[in-house]
């Protein structure tokens, strides 16, 4: 069994650009099967795409091709890579800082640069804006098929060049009671919003389910949301609209409002400067 | 060959969520296919989940297992469990009112409880908010790959005791020449609405293409729209921007605007307090 | 291998729609695969679904079967088609004009009009709202299958009578340093616009990347843009949100802004009235 491609973009489904990709794949290979991770990360923002990714990869069979295509950069010196993580999947992305969060959370074996020379769709030369069909889909699905080897992809590279944001990877700071972190993520549909505080950190330090958590979440010094709330396994331990620290499905500390947007109601972004304290009442 | 997954939910593909539910499954049995109805349910409308399931239901090989996640309880006691339709196809679901339109209109033959000691995927334990991916993804992939039988999901429980919301199921009143309904969907992209009257008891009281009908819709006494609509097969039988009713994709009595949206229009929602009158002019 | 089906519709993925379309398909035949070019076409626009038929055709292999359902007349006397383009590919959809820039560019060999006593799916014959169900899908699949033959179909009609809309085509007019043009495409989600200027045109009167192009759009004698724009390989040759002038994904003569939206920044749309003037600095 050939492994699966499982793309991102920030392309949309709006227009055929993302179906071009899958036609490539398809003229390469038609027992090559492709699925979508989404195609609505927010345009340009390559650590979305990052974080997007971490989520995703453990939830695959090993060997699984992914392709993130954030590329705001495209045309340009910056380079096409495919990294071969630690974990035995393979990543194909312009190397942008879109495999911050694997480098850091699953650890990159092996990278190389995609050589255009040979890796490049035939006939689209002279088209310098879309890497994301013309080499990256081009590639995957050469990869895939076994048509290339990963040594076929072109020159390794030292992985301590990749290009990683590291500012996102502030520690959570933890006391024996108080834990200071940051939002790494408001991506949830239903605006629930992760912290970069590890479940298993929170409970070690003495939370479990039932207790009264306080929460602060402030940006520049200015606060957004201040309260007591609950800490359970879910939202439906709480009333309608009302808050709930829970443990995520990527096992974060999160908090979100049962069935009402906890992102919107607050005007809560993600980033560094987005602060969370949580301590006991 | 295996049985299809077919797919619904209301996580949106604006984020990695779906995905990983995908992945569950490919791990199970790399040879199984997906399809999805949407993903794009009104968030947390139980009712909406259940009305399409019954649409898209009758257009698949029977056999298809159907996967709809509609489930703001996630976590709670609700229970998650397998409902074997009397037409021979399967739905995955939270026991929540999603089964309402199929339990009265196809019927269920056998319902069991998902075990979660057993059909769970494993280490996720520790994560209560996202039974769509560790839970009905899992199981899904399981049974259509034929790891384990319907038996095998749980133990059966009478279906009697599955949670149907009834009050939609207001039966249209006809008489001679008149019929009293209520509006069952909103959900076309196009705008047109759909009442519970099926189409060949519209035409059993007299009605033929060609027929003016007089339609009147309100809500709690106020009234939406009332004029003189051409009864015909489709939208070009009358000018840009007025009113045809017609019988729907499903067989259902609707009405719509050519190359317009009439619910948009009419600002029309659905349910039981939204009344349609419908008499010969 | 039996070919691929590869779709559009103007349905949306926010109801089942779609998916009934592709659960006739698996009734057909389960082996059948199915692809999206996207169902996000504005409503009713004929040509903006001809036109990217277009922009993807050529990415996928020879013998591929498209689905093209932008359909207001559906129901009506308009045609159901399957057209055999000259490169070997189909093309299934209503014949109201959604072949035209196929027609232009790539050229039909022989038209069919699909004979619906045959080549539609049972039971819905009441149906006269959803061909792209109940006939469109049903004879894709029922051709890709090889059930049914392209002679099949239906009886064969003159190419000549196929409906498309010519005036797009009016062709870009070039001197010597100057092209005036008209805006094709503004579906791209980055919001770059294309122009009916083929890049091989254009760089045979002499531009090459790093001149400096004189760029004036203008609607109905109103001037929507006029300024002095770098032609360039790709975006990141320009400052943030500055403009450059580039070769298409599909080659043709665009114009974009660095991690901007163009189209909306000027409020630009397409069609014969939308002029561009393209000069030498």
């Amino acid at each position: 069994m050939k492994p699966s491609i499982v793309w991102q973009t920030d392309f949309s489904l709006t227009w055929g650009a993302v179906n071009t990709m899958r036609g490539v794949v398809k003229q390469v290979d038609s027992e090559l099967e492709c699925y979508d991770i989404t195609h609505e990360i927010e345009q340009f923002n390559i650590l979305a795409a990052s974080r997007e990714l971490s989520f995703v990869v453990p939830f695959w069979p090993k060997g699984t091709i992914f392709v993130s295509v954030v590329d705001p950069g495209v045309g340009t010196k910056r380079k096409g890579c495919v990294a071969k993580l630690k974990d035995g999947n393979y990543v194909i992305t312009p190397d942008n800082g879109s495999l911050t969060h694997l480098y850091y959370e699953i650890g990159i074996e092996e990278v190389r640069e995609i050589d255009e020379s040979v890796n490049r769709y035939k006939g689209t030369e002279d088209v310098s804006v879309f890497h994301g069909r013309d080499i990256f889909a081009y590639t995957a699905a050469r990869l895939a098929s076994g048509i290339i080897s990963f040594e076929e992809v072109g020159v390794a590279y030292p992985v301590s060049e990749i290009i990683v944001e590291d500012y996102e990877y502030v520690k959570a700071i933890v006391t024996s009671t108080e834990i200071k972190g940051i939002i790494i993520s408001v991506s949830d549909h239903f605006g629930s919003i992760v912290f970069n505080i590890l479940t298993k950190d929170f409970n070690k330090i003495g939370y479990s389910h039932g207790d009264i958590v306080r929460v602060k979440i402030s940006h520049n010094g200015k606060v957004y949301f201040e309260d007591d709330v609950l800490y359970e396994k879910s939202f439906g331990y709480v009333d309608l609209n009302e808050p709930v620290v829970f443990n995520s499905s990527s096992n974060y500390i999160s908090i979100g409002l049962n069935q009402n947007n906890f992102r919107d109601t607050y005007c809560i972004k993600d980033g560094k400067d987005w602060i969370v304290e949580l301590s006991k009442k």
